[in-house]
């Protein structure tokens, strides 16, 4: 097999796990709730940045990512966040549906899986 | 690393990646949400079929599929749709839960890791 | 193409894929549904680990899992058993989100990516 690397592993979770060609980022979530889905989706997306970084890869090789709203009604303005972070003929595939995240404050989690 | 092909990339996401021996397809929705359960769940299976199709890959290769519901009530005619649809002996892991999607006359959303 | 193996699979679905270097595991669940939270979250990761053996692999490479929770409030419940549960320094990526399952005395469902 190939090796398995962590990045950032904690008690709980690690931030991805890279293995072989590909690597697999925990959900992404803003870290300051204070702010509107504009400011915590441009947070979460960093964070993916950050990792991806991390592990080699980058958003133009994102595989998949899930995105779970808090409140669907959102969509439109995450997505304008999102539109603008997207490199253009680089898009990955993708789903959102709405679900009830940990924090009532937290409006965005983000799950992406990445070619290396 | 393998190539990143992208099927059908649009501004926002692609239909799906295909990346070394695996394709990821975005959350495949029904077009005519006009339709009851079971037209929405076989119009959605009749995209997946044709976009595995497209990457060189099949519903007998599918390795994963989370199925989102809007109403988990839909549960039984869903699977009475998709029983009929997978081939016996050659059926993927899957996960159905319910949540509520971006238009709520979309009954149904899934998503599919499939081998090549 | 490497070899696309099925464990126990039914006309349905399969429990898990198995290709190439990594495995994919339906949602697991729990069989009882009359116990508690923390024995519901016990059952789905024991049969985490013997699907994970079936297919040769194991919880300390879990690539990635997702924890849909009927009720979110069952977060620390839920984390309590995970956290015993887990490898120290061998964790996973994770996210978890509430989602209404298939039976309403379900508290838990978890689908894991992981390698070989």
């Amino acid at each position: 097999m190939s090796d398995l690397r962590r990045i950032d592993p904690g008690p709980r979770l690690c931030e991805a796990t890279v293995y072989g060609d590909r690597m697999y980022l925990s959900g992404m979530i803003p870290e300051d709730t204070a702010q509107d889905t504009t400011g915590q989706v441009k947070q979460a997306l960093a964070e993916i940045d950050s990792l991806l970084a991390k592990g080699g890869s980058d958003k133009t090789k994102i595989l998949s990512a899930v995105i779970w709203l808090g409140d669907i009604g959102d969509f439109a303005a995450m997505n304008k966040v999102w539109d603008a972070w997207v490199v253009p003929g680089q898009t990955p595939a993708r789903a959102t549906v709405q679900a009830r995240l940990n924090d009532p404050a937290m409006k965005i989690e983000i799950m992406v899986v990445a070619a290396i």
